[in-house]
């Protein structure tokens, strides 16, 4: 049985508080169960070397977790440096962000967004981008404001498991401690896929598992991609 | 005129939110006008080198802003290192709670106190430490549970400054980017001085200016420390 | 028309040159077109602190390009700190060895195997893995030497992109650079997967590709499996 | 009985060396009871990137201790990094020192203070401040040499401290590790403030106690300030 | 009796593999007994900022071992940082390779050296020279195509030591392990030196034996500088 | 014509200032012309991990320079960490300083060494290593107060360079940056060598010349070494 006596294929309960910073371009403060991540947007003129002279702009993601976050305290990376762990997670999320908008449609500009997660119950990487892309389309608004928004493909994130053999959709973290795998899973709003990332854990995976998987995070980005109607 | 009609010594609205975090030993969200610090306690085992075998505790702080919680975005310290600004200011409040106990009565534990400014409006160091030693009395509650609690000191900071000739209590951003002189002052709730520091920004202060400065902060942290009173 | 006229699920030769370190403990020089890996394993007493007392053993790995394995030189990390790429290469290596055996059955041993890039032409990160698994086979078999080898479990890696809407096994750089998909698959000798991890580039995939890209990654690493065949 | 046979209000004794450093443009050796204090002023060009095309130079000091000017050897910051209370201090001397000329009269020139502590025997921040002051105007009169002289404001530091209740000037290194308040003062040459820094060790302070470090502080600096007088 | 052996004043077999490294401009794989060093040299417009502007070019180089060069795993600098023993070792590389041309005749350009130690058998420095130096004439060739090739001095360097008493040329690592005194010759193809480095170890050295270091030296750098004929 | 109407076979006039550090156990500040090194000694209890259990004692040494201590201020090692200039000289001066003792008369303890430049005007590792000796002695005599002091052999070091083709003895800063050859002598008190390291600058050396300078560094380090006779 699944705390708060979830089904298999249901995902924990959402809130979206927009604009949680207001010195930010765009924020939101994102809820999903038991874990909070706090999304920030900066515009900023400019883009990174590589890009200088293209026209083109960036989009890119910082991730961290304040201390007090989990379970037993982390150390600050501000001492440790960043780890291993937070380069793949803000790696992904910039990758998955940058499909949201074509950077030709941006001139040479930066829109830098953080992802702090102030409370982690599993499923942060998820939250970020599901929360980023709200934020996102809250700093493009005002970026353009008058102008005409510049096409915005919606963005949505969440994990799949299996635990004890059952495939379950968005893991809190007891069920991610246990889990034999951990997927997660990025997709448009039109339902094409961004990004895949299964791994075993443990020892490797039957194939014919990974289309169950598939389709539970299909299931729940739709029902998350839900959130852009509300604006 | 100060902002939202306030008078000279009149500090701004303040909100607490216990347990913001709730991995944390003891955690508060405190809101003072624009600006709100996340202030978590975690009780680790152990202490630093230069106390063991001393039988006594340990209270320290970290303080970081969030990269969105200031008008212009500020870079990571995971990426720039610590300022001088955050040492200096970690260290005023790591002093300012260690006058809360008797490190005796702690035994040989650490009480690592983590202050993450969400919005930056002014004074957030005095916000850091009002809320911490807050969060603070809540850990040690729940680490003495069962026992006595011992002698727990409130403590409160509140900044004041001149602006424009006059003493003002509790200064925003604003005024404090123009303030010619600008103070934080810490007591506790007998009324004994914890620290006190004054800088004049631009030209010396006429040493008479004093008196009334340390008059304003006596009052605006006599008004804090009512907060000790609702739980 | 591919580079050597390969066909698209064809894959690069492969060359093995074992004990090209005499000084590690088991080494392969992994060459797959015109990619080079030196791959070797250092056997060390001990595991990590969150292993201790525990009975189990550890694999881990560190990834790296020499300067002057790629178009325009890179900068060493000596200088630079470990980019992100690198943390998630180096991840990715170290999760995909761990499934090879039992870690109960290495004892509190650890196995460290370090990956450097010696000519980087696309898909280094597949070469590590299939070379490292090699080495690490080396390794064990001396580290138990007279004593029965722990069952040992195959594993390769393989690259498989989508370049102008075609499904392209194993790419070379200049495929790379332009994939609208890439894709790096993880597979055991039994068939079931370790790791599966699909990102689109530029713009989001549809969904029915994925299955074709499996099918070749699957037919790839077999393929390369069969070098476990000639020990 | 303090060392030395010092009443309680007694300074310790003082010697200026000027030009210790003759490759600075302007350096004095600042010796005060044991402590020892070298200060050495660089005039550069140009401004830190805040202050470009304002017109208005710059100055600012760095401090360090030599590893062997301790009871104990102190670990060079050039393995450890800066600590804290490095930062805290060479910030302070910064601010100081701002205030002895308007910077709208240096044009966009730095002037870059090094304080090094050969030895140390408590005050080292107050006697890097008064010693410090003197080698700036060495410094100011050569880099307007034959040009006149901006107006300069003397500028010099002092502690205070209460020790078995009684308030003591210019605290020795054993005075202050035992003392229950600890405050520095800086003074410009007309008697106003610069800065005022009070920090209760141990236990809280009475407020009474304050006027009379402040007056003490008064008599101590304004005997540093007659070694404006010497040249 | 030396491994092999080995006459006192003979050196080990030599193996030169060119362009080991397509990708480089420039590249050798130098094998000297059992020691391997991997020397790759990139051109790159632009000088450092101290000579921009003289008309002049650069040589540098920078030198790393493969963690599993060694008998003991060495860590990575990625990780700890370059080792004095580094720093010691590049320089003397690139102060060494910088003599081989006029650097007015390479205009505004950078010659970069990286020697990266596959295996290390004693000799290090030394192969890394000789080496880098066949490298880099590689790699003028090319950057002067179709023009007149600015005259290159021929380099080379070997080590010579005092092991029981009896002076040895071109040392094993089992040699250089227990050696009295250990030096290391760089002289160009004219029989002029270049660098001269003799360190006593555990006891100082007679001066009469100098001599006798400086004429094994000598005869062992003419041998290889033979391989400047092979081209 | 050398300043100060040196001779070329003249060093410059020596000052030592014993004790001028008192918390180390032994300092001098050495002055060699316009070149001053203060060298402190710390004796420490243990020894690096790998002496320990070995019974044998070592010796090690850090060198640094103010910033002031040169013509164009330095930055500070504690900004930019430390150079490859810093690691190579502090290399040379623990070397030298080794010869010094048996390690083994000094059971498990560390005599840590710190040679500070506070003005440098050419050769100041040379001075570093003769000042840190007689800094040594005073602080192996008090660390064996009352008992048998262990046999100490002295050591001093000096530099010779080639100039206009004349062999010159103790180059001063100007000298040095434009001599053809820089080189550097550490003898023992019994006239045996335990460092010579000889360096080309701008073209490679004839061979006779280096007998020249190897008599020249003898007759120099002489005369220093007399400076042991004045305690």
């Amino acid at each position: 049985m699944r705390s708060d006596n979830r089904a298999a294929d249901e995902s924990r309960p959402i809130r979206i508080e927009f604009d949680a910073q207001p010195h930010a371009d765009g924020s939101v403060l994102m809820t999903m169960g038991g874990t909070q991540v706090l999304c920030g947007v900066s515009i900023e003129a400019g883009v990174p070397p590589f890009l200088r002279d293209t026209g083109r702009g960036w989009i890119t993601a910082e991730y961290s977790m304040l201390p007090c976050a989990t379970h037993s305290r982390g150390r600050r990376e501000a001492v440790t440096g960043r780890s291993g762990r937070t380069y793949e997670i803000q790696r992904l999320i910039g990758r998955s962000l940058r499909m949201m908008v074509d950077l030709q449609d941006l001139g040479e500009t930066t829109l830098r967004v953080d992802c702090d997660v102030i409370n982690a119950d599993g499923g942060t990487r998820c939250a970020s981008i599901t929360g980023a892309a709200l934020a996102l389309r809250l700093a493009l608004g005002r970026m353009t404001a008058g102008a005409a928004l510049p096409p915005i493909l919606p963005v949505a994130a969440i994990s799949v498991g299996i635990v004890d053999g059952e495939v379950l959709l968005d893991l809190d973290y007891a069920e991610d401690s246990r889990a034999e795998v951990d997927a997660n899973f990025v997709m448009a709003g039109d339902g094409r896929w961004i990004e895949m990332q299964c791994t075993a854990e443990g020892r490797p995976m039957q194939p014919e598992l990974f289309g169950r998987m598939t389709d539970l995070a299909g299931k729940g980005i739709k029902e998350l991609l839900k959130l852009w109607d509300t604006d």
